[in-house]
């Protein structure tokens, strides 16, 4: 399973035309940027068609509105998220450590992706509150990715099999929002996080224990 | 221990005058109202005043400003969730089963208290954005519940006694997040947060599991 792509597919609503239009890239590297240093609010598409040379109208023939760009970039930032997982997911170690490091990664990506000198990407705030469809996707992406890990540790008789696999998934995911929703990220700071995370994933894997 | 009292005191920042004086007790009524009906930023202290029948004058004789009102009514807010968690403490019943009520009671009590006819009460979103000194009361107070909890049931033989008890009480009070942040209260619905809840409780107590 490739999360990036599925991420890519999650995100299409409002989008036309290919996915590897060079226009198209150059334009949500454009949009990443400009809603990092001004804010999602403040940038229009006017904006960003001049920031790559282009008239408003060619923008919409990629985008039907700004929030679809919003939507492809969030999209893009969480995608990066799911891809900093995947690696996790894919290391040749226990599944007891890779959902440990999930949470980790969880924490540090997150501060990485979400903030630009201190100041949360406003575009991902939109996303959440829109409930855009970027964010279901990622949060799709991130229950699959614990239920592999522990089908995993399941079978590598790591984690007890007698709890229900989709009760105990519900759980585990409930216990990653204060380390994935940006504006738990916002309030807590990172360090705190780091520490809090890594109590978290202690006590889930206490609780896996066979 | 007296929550209601201590949630009192941690609300009296910019209050003057008795805490048990009836026009102070009046204006919180008042006030608790108009910020549910009309929200928070859109109610004046003028227009507290007139509800209760005194001059703008005299309502600065208990608080300096509608921030310290704003204050106080969700000290008032939050102080009834932690004496529903006192009561849920007090009830005769194993720290576990104590402990599992205490999640289902911070999800219900949370929908009761801070949404009214499906409006998120305005005033917990302007504390938990600025940060007010009743939010930090209230974690607090919640933090010393689970530590509470957590030697009664280490000293009944219930829980494991391994774990260093302040990185667990941490993780613990982790897991209570999504179900006492009003955000996300607000985007998750209480259906679904029920069941999550019941599902966190599960894993937290089995991974005290002795």
């Amino acid at each position: 399973m490739d999360l990036g792509e599925s991420d890519a597919d999650g995100a299409r609503q409002g989008e036309r035309g290919p996915l590897d239009h060079p226009t198209r890239v150059q334009l949500l590297e454009a949009a990443d940027e400009h809603f990092r240093r001004y804010g999602y609010a403040k940038t229009t598409v006017a904006d960003l068609a001049r920031a790559i040379d282009v008239s408003p109208a060619y923008v919409y023939r990629f985008f039907e509105s700004k929030q679809a760009i919003g939507e492809a970039v969030c999209a893009m930032t969480l995608g990066r998220i799911c891809a900093a997982l995947q690696a996790v997911e894919a290391e040749p170690r226990s599944a007891s450590e890779r959902l440990r490091r999930c949470y980790r990664t969880l924490v540090d990506k997150g501060f990485e992706l979400y903030f630009n000198e201190r100041k949360l990407h406003e575009t991902v705030i939109a996303a959440v509150e829109g409930r855009w469809s970027s964010i279901a996707h990622y949060r799709q992406n991130l229950a699959d990715l614990v239920r592999r890990l522990v089908v995993a540790g399941r079978e590598a008789g790591e984690f007890e099999r007698k709890t229900p696999i989709d009760d105990l998934c519900v759980a585990i995911n409930s216990t990653m929002t204060p380390f994935c929703h940006p504006i738990l990220l916002e309030q807590t700071g990172q360090a705190d996080l780091r520490a809090n995370a890594e109590q978290v994933a202690g006590l889930v894997l206490r609780s896996l224990a066979p």
